[in-house]
């Protein structure tokens, strides 16, 4: 795909559907244009009119003295792909349907967009839509869309997939005080996706920070990788909605049950280094911090206040975020002692008192700017008598010029801040009412910062150790017998060809060589009925356990058999599996979801008969699985502790875990055809783990 | 205590430290009284002056010709004192005291306070303060406070322990649309708390809703009983600061490590049927909700929206909150269909598209409003080229004028919504900006209205088979021998003293002894060492299981005594315990930490060596503790899962884990000297339970 600059910065654009008639779609979209100030040229194209809104008309934009940088449509739905064929022939590269009336009607509007979708292909263009409500680009500036207003001008690229909302949020953004570069509204996406969009706008001098709101994930080869070349360029926040119930339900296996179908979109954008937001408000407030602020060197704040009450719900808030009270050195302290007052708090949060003056305002915080301890600063202003509100934003404005510290300043009001609140903002300092919001956002800033010390390696696709061979075979054997979930020992070999640590399981087709393979693996064994018919193995008598020595596998094997055949008189089993019986360890439990979206999707955390009960899991995409992810995902969950050694018990093999892990992860990438993957529980012990129960679905 | 009445509405005021000059809070108080339109009788005293602002001013109060009913005294604090003793000389009634110096100074203020508190006692007096910002009732008018502006009038009490706040949120409501009845800053609260304060305002024709920002709770005999009586008639709805991270490491048993400090708080306050939020933001999000709507029957909520992605957040919300889709009928969705274009959805969330003009919202509300199925109406409204923002709010007023549903607005925007917002607010519709908001504070009004539900019995006073005199005699004992801890038999006596089913256990003194109990609760038993100082029992040969007769019960103990001597020379064993071996039940723990200020909280959760990994707990105080909140109490955890049946396996004896709570929280609500109780695990059978290992603290 070109670059998606001259979209943006077109030097002409072509209105297709241009129009005289006030109201009309393609009335508004010229009328934008002209209003919003765009100096390039405009070529209205209408088949009736010599002459839209003063400016000269054409009837196709095959009659045009130049191939435009940018076409907009704005034509029935019916007349579209005709017209983008002339776009096409036109060398016109970039396009944005505005018409409704494809796939989101169902029918024959999916032929059309099919039809759409193919025609941009041919002739390689970037194409927004269908359904969009339009882009626009307050630095060039450019309004190419139907909304009534050109956004405030600033440094937050907003992509939105709903064109109300994109709407709503522009005629809000004029209270808020935020502002936009890019607004984008995705419309269908049956050309350009949020995702080319947001690898484009991460090289956009002109956008500090990308906003997105998103109703599904647009299909992409790697979406983890691909994000993570720019996630670090620029903070993504994006807020996904339809995290809906019915999805969750659906999904089947152990570990998907915990797992919903919004936890594989969670995962990715965590793995890829984009932050999720639960709501509108927040995407907007951290995108505010985004779009301003310094970023921390670490997560101490300093909180400036002059009411004790905006101090402790302060504190209350880092507790929440994961954010530290800052511990001040003695020497830092001295120096507050020197400028306030005696009754004032010269320890973190510093209360300054109500009636501080602007310069206690000013005085402490160049402390704090100084300070090594202090990694971000909160300023509270409430509009006590004594507070001059005007000034005090003035001193800040003044006081953080040359800093490299963010510093937020929460005004507690309304009327008494509406000037210093105007101030602050065109001086890049981002305000907020309440003190909770201020920590909120400073959490999303330190982890920006993190985010850029994070590696990414690829201890999966180093794995080449493995017997995919092996592996293939046995699937071909299982599919060959019409059957989808895999014996025992077959998991235990592809267990063992993948190099995952297992109990062995192999199967006897005779009592002989039950006691043969019995005493290869070495006593004491467990003897198992082998048949995918037979579900309650004990209840019928399938299981023997404590088997010592090669009488009783002898013994155990013609029971076994016999009982089977008593029970289930008209199925063949497969024989009798041989499993070594192990000691028991710290119980954990690996697992795989595959997402139809994200691929497979690794899960681990304790084991055991209650692991849905007690929930303790953690979710990892396998595809760009890094070796600190594989860290975080076994820290996130309760068990880590029992294998950090809890309490003074014996530690576990963490290690290993991580090799499982790493494994499982491999073989689910390697085969599509493994639709469900468990293991549960792994035994993990001081050293060295033991997977007892491997079930894979195919 | 007299009501409050003559507080806000008085008709006459003593301003005590009344000034002419500028910027005095002597002179802003008055100054608010006159610019607040206040219309009794201001009694300026003051010393110097004969007149001031234009009014009589007197030396003394003793002087007035009649008593007021309110003073504000604003002077020095060392000159309060004695003030105050004119007042009650002058049978002054309502005292408000500004001046700070106090308490919050530490050492002589902590002495002056008291002085203040008891000449306050002698005269009967309610007293607002010391260090308080004033009060104000925006209906009498009374603005008696240091406060710049009148708050906006309106049917929400604003109590804050914090004057800033209380500055900042009086400033805010004039951009955020609420308005107050009264507003009441507590200052040090050395008289009236803010507890009676509630009480009284519940009574309050001019107050619909109690909002409260608190740093501490203020002492009472019995909070949640004295707030329960008052929290069904009105919603109180609290932001208590100061969750401090501090308070939770210091508790020390193994579910107070669990419990935190601030667990007790918000467990008291969910007993006593009070809202507690964590922001600001929503302290006023969720008041103004309640000030101005109906309560919904239930928790179906329908969604009208013009844009789908509004509709979509609604959902993602309502999982959140615990607020169902509604489920319209075939008739309702015919109803909708009727008028709605074939495009719109007719299920909720109902989108009206974007295109929707006014009629679209007010038929599609008409409906709605009429639907059995839907408890609640969020409607949302995108600022579309086709919206007519100002025409839809009318639609709202008019279409929901006899409407007993709770109808809320979220205009997503800025500027196309100023007048809109204020005509809906100025016809008690709330409205917000973003879809969260309304789903949230539906959650509120429906929890406020499931609480007229609620009922409080007493089960835990109606236990009358105890054995009080058998447990003090045990304390008695173990208090005599100088320890802290129960031996294992007494605490086991203790049990069932208190009807508390528990496994025997008994202590023996000789071989023989020990046979005979073994014998008297039945083989097989376990022995174990009796001693509070031998720590790790096992590792020294304390303990013997599964003994089985009475020979091996004598060998048994004959071998501990001798381990244990052996092993600690210094130490003389109490003795041996013998306690019944039980079968294994379902594992839960039933335990007590004693709080400062709300008495014993119980908990309750799964059970084992995991527990405080796993921290499966639930919370509750045993004061007042009802049958409802015993039942939630168990069904918050994830071991009720098991309880119930888990995956078909056995339920267990859930009332028999009803009895063991409520005769724990009696047994500790008995005896305020047991500082800690746990029991973990309690066995809980089919039929019956068992305690097995109870740990008393003293």
């Amino acid at each position: 795909m070109d670059s998606l600059d001259k979209m943006f910065k077109p030097d002409s654009v072509a209105i297709i559907g241009a129009s005289n008639s006030e109201g009309k779609v393609g009335y508004i979209i010229v009328n934008n244009l002209l209003e919003g100030n765009y100096k390039g040229k405009i070529y209205p194209i209408n088949p009736k009119d010599d002459e839209i809104q003063g400016l000269k008309s054409y009837k196709s934009v095959l009659d045009l003295p130049e191939a435009p940088d940018l076409a907009v449509i704005s034509i029935p739905s019916k007349g579209v792909n005709p017209v983008l064929e002339e776009c096409g022939k036109k060398s016109i590269k970039n396009v944005v349907v505005i018409s409704a009336g494809f796939k989101e009607i169902g029918g024959e509007g999916v032929k059309l967009e099919e039809e759409l979708k193919s025609i941009a292909e041919k002739y390689d263009m970037n194409l927004i839509g269908p359904n969009s409500l339009g882009i626009s680009d307050s630095h060039t500036p450019l309004n190419a869309s139907f909304s009534q207003s050109m956004p405030p001008k600033g440094n937050m690229a907003f992509i939105s997939q709903s064109g109300a909302m994109m709407v709503a949020i522009i005629d809000w953004s004029f209270t808020s005080g935020i502002g936009f570069s890019k607004c984008i509204s995705l419309g269908n996406k049956a050309g350009t996706t949020e995702i080319e969009l947001i690898e484009n706008l991460a090289n956009d001098p002109e956008t500090a920070v990308i906003t997105v709101y998103l109703e599904s994930v647009s299909e992409s080869d790697d979406f983890i990788n691909t994000l993570r070349t720019v996630s670090k360029k620029k903070p993504i926040v994006v807020l996904k909605s339809g995290c809906s119930v019915a999805g969750a339900a659906a999904a089947s296996s152990h570990t998907g049950a915990l797992a919903g179908s919004d936890t594989a979109f969670t995962t990715a954008f965590e793995q890829a280094g984009i932050f999720r937001v639960t709501t509108m408000d927040e995407l907007f407030e951290v995108a505010s911090a985004f779009s301003n602020c310094e970023l921390p060197k670490g997560r101490n704040m300093a909180v400036i206040t002059n009411a004790g009450g905006g101090g402790v719900l302060s504190v209350d808030s880092m507790e929440r975020h994961n954010i530290n009270i800052a511990d001040f050195s003695d020497e830092t302290v001295k120096k507050l002692e020197e400028i306030l007052p005696l009754e004032a708090a010269c320890t973190d949060p510093v209360d300054v008192l109500g009636d501080a003056p602007t310069d206690r305002y000013k005085d402490t915080l160049e402390i704090l700017l100084d300070s090594d301890e202090v990694d971000a600063i909160s300023i509270i202003v409430c509009p006590t008598a004594k507070a001059d509100t005007d000034g005090i934003a003035d001193a800040i404005i003044e006081g953080t010029k040359d800093s490299n510290k963010p510093v937020l300043v929460v005004n507690m009001g309304g009327p008494s801040f509406t000037e210093p609140n105007k101030k602050l903002r065109e001086n890049e300092i981002p305000v907020y009412v309440f003190p909770e919001s201020a920590v909120k956002v400073t959490d999303y800033l330190a982890s920006f910062e993190e985010l850029q010390h994070k590696k990414f390696d690829t201890p999966v696709d180093d794995i080449d150790d493995v017997d995919k061979e092996a592996v293939e075979k046995i699937f071909e054997k299982v599919k060959a017998d019409g059957r989808d979930t895999l014996l025992g020992s077959e998991a235990y070999a592809v267990a063992e060809a993948y190099g995952i640590s297992a109990a062995p399981i192999k199967l006897s087709t005779s009592a002989e060589e039950a006691a043969d393979l019995a005493e290869e693996m070495e006593f004491p064994v467990v003897l198992k009925i082998a048949s995918d018919k037979i579900l309650h193995k004990s209840d019928i008598g399938g299981v023997k356990v404590g088997i010592s020595n090669r009488d009783e596998a002898k013994e155990a094997y013609d029971e076994i058999i016999a009982n089977a055949k008593k029970a289930h008189p008209d199925i063949v089993p497969d024989g009798v599996e041989v499993q070594k019986m192990m000691d028991s360890g710290i119980e954990v439990i690996v697992g795989m979801v595959r997402d139809e979206q994200f691929g497979p999707m690794i899960s681990f955390g304790m084991g055991g008969v209650l692991v849905n009960l007690i929930e303790d899991v953690s979710f990892k995409l396998a595809k760009g699985l890094s070796s600190e992810e594989i860290d975080e995902q076994i820290n996130e969950t309760k068990v880590s502790k029992l294998l950090k050694g809890y309490r003074g018990e014996a530690p576990g093999d963490i290690d290993e875990v991580k090799n499982t892990i790493k494994r499982v992860a491999k073989l689910t990438l390697d085969f599509d055809d493994i639709s469900e993957l468990d293991i549960n529980p792994v035994f993990v012990y001081e050293e060295g783990s033991s997977a007892l129960d491997i079930k894979i679905k195919l």
